[in-house]
């Protein structure tokens, strides 16, 4: 998406230097800064860091590890060793392993001089179609907000959208999944308005996706994750647009920890909420999400420490708690399908239930 | 309550010195500080500033703030100045003009060389009351951690209740509200453990409750606002407990936003959602808290700016936002009496509905 008017993908290649390239998601807001990750251990650290963060991104840059690692050892016990070095940086990332796997299915059988070039074609394969991807959801997502747009507009000059975390373009290559049909709908001309939800502890919504609208020129509010039910109940949000870390083939969502909360306030506010994911991100596996979903525990330093830049513009971090005090960082919830109004999907919107999902299954076979 | 041991109130007159004493909780959990308020300017400026905070102080302080002021001046036109001065400090909260009422009552008609004398007798009055008060919501608080204790003993090595805000004993002027019935069970040596909300945008989880828990000797743990739902999910709340700056006719509650969001979980997962509050706070004239209640919004900068301490351990503060983008804070919000599971008061616990608060109505007439 554009930055100031300039294009920009979370994640490139450049043919010309040879060089992988990201934004360091750590430093926005207050610094836009390109780094080159040279190896697959840069790659590991990018992830786990979340330098690179955002299911889309991750499986992206997680297939590029690949290739940069085959690229110095090509040999099977390396290509395992690095498989099992990426799958562990983030354990609750599906797309981590369905983009190791992808490289990993790619190359098999291939003859060891030929298996990191494979890996890297393949890993520009998987950026294209992650950007076709988020621009169909996007295109979906679009119709679905022409049409409320339609219905709110006698009554109100703009159209209110809350979100949650930072699925944006950041979270993918480029247009991201549930700001992918923000997009569209802003380029389109239709006056949306979005609340975005600071998204505690690590504020990507803050960060991130404030920090996408504020570049792209799209009108946006941050908001403590406290406030959504209020504005809710005074009739201030028209839709709830989520993303999707893994999603059950019953339907229900893990996502960004607090999103189970917006989605209560949703239903009890009869308001439309939405979950954006690319079909990759399914776990057809699995049915039920708060039994079988395993919940990523970060550190507590997260919840203690609050990062951004002090009076002078410089990175900085103030600790909120007592000294004596603990704390404890879960970084997903799942929220349960029966409060999810549809999936939005590259194929299409489905309800996210049982029928929704094997429709959605059949659809893709075909 | 106790702070390492020593016995402390959130606001105390010296005799010996005729000084008014607070705590300024705008240097918690990182500094123990204690303010001398010499006038009305001082204690207004004590509400606004929210060195003291929390419904049941404001009004002590407010209280103290009308003597300080007729000490000066005991006219007529000179209260009613103080009045207007003191009720434009906080405009949300209710004690602020029932404290400043009662005080009028008692210097009505009286002569004015006795005025201040007999509002600084008052003004201890209302804290001793109010300490009385709090007292007795923990009893009766206490009562229900007891038989829940009970219930869960056979299954659990403790019992978790989650908290927002700070209704602890800084928000009164000893024990608090929601926070009495957790210290009653501690000194009873009923195993409980908190989870804190830290409550965005201010922290008062994170800076108030976590730091008089942690000096109490009181098990916790802090965590971010978007937390208690996957905990309650997951079977690792069994209680919750919050206080109330303004509470209906009908049993709606208006307190720190977010609190309908928790409300909403506990619902959801079936778990006992209770409001403690002094019958003071109750405004009797009020029903449809989500049309009636006016909700203060306050500045955008406590979203945008977090405040807490560096690694130096010196107060500072850090921008979560782009400079670009703006931000709003609505200060609470309104959790309808449906959510509520009930109204623990210093005259027993009650229904949150129209019958529940008519019984308790009479009951207090009585």
């Amino acid at each position: 998406m554009q930055v100031d008017g300039k294009a920009y993908r979370s994640i490139w290649f450049d043919h010309a230097q040879q060089q992988l390239n990201i934004i360091d998601q750590t430093v926005l807001p207050h610094q836009l800064r390109v780094l080159s990750l040279p190896n697959v251990d840069s790659v590991c650290y990018a992830i786990r860091s979340m330098q690179v963060r955002g299911a889309p991104l991750i499986g992206a840059t997680a297939a590029y590890g690949m290739a940069l690692g085959l690229k110095a050892d090509a040999s099977p016990a390396a290509e395992q060793r690095l498989a099992e070095q990426l799958l562990a940086t983030r354990p609750t990332a599906v797309n981590l392993h369905w983009a190791v796997q992808r490289i990993r299915g790619v190359i098999a059988d291939q003859p060891v001089c030929e298996r990191a070039e494979l890996a890297f074609t393949e890993a520009h394969l998987i950026c294209e179609e992650d950007v076709k991807t988020c621009s169909h959801i996007g295109d979906h997502g679009l119709r679905l907000i022409e049409s409320l747009w339609q219905e709110k507009q006698p009554l109100q000059a703009q159209l209110n959208i809350l979100t949650h975390c930072n699925a944006g373009w950041l979270a993918t290559v480029d247009w991201g999944t549930a700001i992918a049909p923000v997009y569209k709908a802003h380029n389109a001309g239709i006056p949306v308005h979005v609340w975005v939800d600071e998204t505690r502890p690590r504020n990507q919504g803050a960060h991130l996706t404030a920090w996408e609208l504020a570049h792209h020129g799209v009108p946006h509010t941050v908001i403590c994750d406290n406030t959504g039910g209020h504005l809710m109940q005074q009739g201030m949000v028209d839709l709830c647009l989520v993303g999707s870390d893994r999603t059950t083939a019953h339907g229900d969502v893990c996502n960004k920890i607090g999103t189970y909360l917006k989605a209560l306030a949703a239903k009890d506010n009869q308001l439309p909420f939405y979950v954006a994911l690319p079909v990759s991100t399914i776990d057809w596996q699995m049915k039920n999400g708060l039994q079988e979903i395993p919940i990523e525990q970060r550190d507590a330093d997260e919840v203690i420490w609050v990062q951004g830049v002090d009076k002078q513009e410089e990175f900085s971090s103030v600790r909120i708690t007592p000294a004596e005090s603990s704390a404890c960082n879960y970084a997903f919830d799942v929220t349960p399908s029966r409060l999810v109004t549809g999936l939005i999907t590259e194929a299409g919107i489905v309800n996210a239930d049982v029928a929704g999902l094997k429709q959605l299954h059949e659809q893709i076979q075909n």
